[in-house]
């Protein structure tokens, strides 16, 4: 499997993946899915946004009501890694493999799912797909959100060919009902489990985090012959606040970054009428982020004095403290060969806090990552960790079904 | 005229002008030219790089061996004004109408000139036109120039119907031969005019200036999950830069500018891997040009260290000092009606400096411009002053022929 996907939407000169939904690779890779669910008879249902499930056991099962589902995504951040979401889906359907291999039946209906937009590259709003699917985030809300083009999510929509139903006449299928657990696999996005000497890791939660528009205002002019005294240059007011991110969090151990910018007219020799920045901050609670954020925008609307431009901020969105169901990950981190698996914090959001927050117990669990490196062409993960991660998952989904 | 100009390539949203060579609204633009050189009966000569004359006079004249040049240029910064360029196309057009009324019969041959990518706002290397037709740029250097699309400049030509030969032949007219005098008329991009009180004023030099590519990499990495201490972040670098920037160039009586910037991935979740920004710098003198360039890398250079980044910098244009000829200064400049036009430096490079820096003795007039501002919507002229501007610019080639 891993060798199907390698070759899809990635760049020959970065070695990165462009993966972004209803666009080309992304489309592709949906189609492997579709036929991978396919080869193992899998049912498939799709409700028309571009999330897809694909059941196993549906006819033996002796719990029929207590569906369990396992996945991730598919799609990647601009010039992203390999493994953040795809080894998910691509476990997912190895585990299945394994079952059978092993002769389970399993007594839950077992889901392997894949939802849309999880990184949020094209929309802005990252877990598009669960939000909507757990209505964490309304269809009137994303109808109206836009690309960088200025595509409109449903005209994006209408123009992929999409399993399932029509999201805007309101009868998507509710792909979730039913579901009373679900398993996300996702490789580890930092070093802990290189320092733990782990392979496997179970996620206790996730910390709060947003993404945050800083719209900065000035005057363009020429660069040439305007004096520096005469200027509203809002490239200033955004470099400030840039350093000012970076220093409370570091001062607060939290995580900030201004890594997407727009510049309005970014000609070389013009004074910008316009900066946008988009700050990403994380937090390990809620009164924290809160704080952070404010700091910030306090230390722009100071530098904006001085510089004479004007500053707004938008919260695009914010995700609140996951903590994961504790007896369930102790119930999946406990009693293995290897001694326990250790039970650690993330700060990147998934799919599996959005599920979790919407009520449904959820399990992650995280595959070693020598980088420590994601959202990165570095990001990695070795061939034996990520089969002992297929392991792991079918082991977790047996104890879940017994 | 400016009737016909005004809506072309104009912005419904911001009012700016977005003018690139070779590009649907520029290409109007030279056919607008073409038409008006045409309905005058002027004589047309084109180099097949965009840059177009139109000849008047050259049956009766005296001296036909001293052709006497004027214009500006027809393309605008991303998001510019009206003013800056066509102002000078114009003017010079609306000269030669005001002269025939008069009943003038030129001794020496008059020629309308338009020069291409004057503002440098695709290609990167601003007075490209007229830097070809000099010599100060090679067509071996020239031809590698691509724009941010990747497009290279041969094919943006072989896109366009240009008159003229084939520049990639190496038999592109010379349309400079003969020319023994350039004038530029050009809409003030500073308030000097304002504070003296004048419609009209007289260009000293230019500023020396350059544009510089500041190249900051890092390495991409997962915005949440990375902590602060391990990340190698460019845009922090890029932050510290552009303050850094401002910081010598209000301390030296300056001009620094980062107006544009390139993030690479520019993803929200991502610390970037490679943060471009490209400086704009302007000095009175040219080793106070070298010494702001050396003060802002060197400050870059140091926070790279502080950030684990790299820092690399290209000079991608440098123009030196440009002194218009004193005498003809003085000469255009002295003995009106409303006493002496003030004679004054300014810090916006033009084609006038590159035909000056050629050898060509030149004169430059400035039209007041109330808002002080240039390189944005906001550019502005009077009519009452552009008509000043017109006999001013018909007087000063009268003057000229005498």
């Amino acid at each position: 499997m891993w060798g199907a996907l390698s070759p899809v939407g990635r760049s020959a000169q970065s070695g990165g993946y462009f993966r972004q939904p209803f666009r080309t690779a992304e489309s592709e890779l949906r189609s492997w899915f579709v036929e991978a669910c396919t080869a193992r008879g899998l049912r498939l249902e799709g409700d028309g946004l571009g999330n897809l499930v694909g059941w196993w056991g549906e006819e033996h099962a002796t719990r029929p009501d207590e569906r369990l589902l396992t996945g991730s995504h598919l799609d990647s951040v601009l010039d992203g890694g390999a493994y953040d979401g795809p080894l998910g889906v691509v476990s997912a359907l190895a585990a299945v493999d394994r079952m059978r291999e092993r002769g389970v039946v399993p007594s839950r209906p077992i889901g392997v799912s894949v939802f849309v937009e999880e990184e949020g590259s094209r929309f802005g709003l990252a877990c598009l797909g669960s939000r909507l699917l757990t209505g964490a985030t309304t269809w009137e809300h994303a109808r109206e959100l836009r690309d960088r083009d200025g595509v409109a999510l449903p005209d994006a929509l209408a123009a992929v060919d999409l399993p399932g139903l029509d999201p805007g006449a309101g009868d998507a299928r509710d792909l979730l009902a039913g579901v009373t657990t679900f398993v996300e696999l996702h490789v580890e996005q930092g070093r802990a489990l290189v320092d733990l000497g782990h392979a496997i890791g179970v996620a206790s939660g996730i910390w709060p985090h947003g993404r945050y528009r800083f719209e900065m205002t000035g005057t363009a002019d020429h660069a040439g012959t305007t004096r520096m005294e005469d200027r509203a240059d809002p490239m200033l007011t955004y470099a400030m606040t840039a350093l000012a991110a970076d220093e409370q969090a570091r001062l607060t151990g939290a995580r900030a970054t201004f890594g997407r910018i727009e510049v309005e007219p970014n000609g070389t020799n013009a004074v910008p009428s316009r900066v946008t920045g988009w700050l990403d901050a994380r937090c390990e609670d809620e009164a924290a982020l809160s704080e952070l954020v404010a700091a910030v925008e306090r230390r722009a609307q100071q530098r904006a004095e001085t510089d004479g431009t004007a500053v707004r901020v938008v919260a695009e969105s914010v995700s609140g403290l996951v903590t994961f169901d504790p007896a369930l990950a102790r119930h999946v981190a406990g009693d293995h060969a290897v001694g326990d698996w250790p039970v650690l914090p993330t700060q990147a959001g998934h799919d599996a806090g959005v599920l979790s927050t919407a009520g449904i117990p959820t399990v992650m669990l995280f595959v070693r990552n020598p980088s420590g490196v994601s959202h990165s062409p570095a990001e990695s993960a070795t061939v034996p960790d990520c089969l002992v991660g297929v392991d792991a998952l079918a082991d977790t989904l047996e104890r879940l079904c017994r």
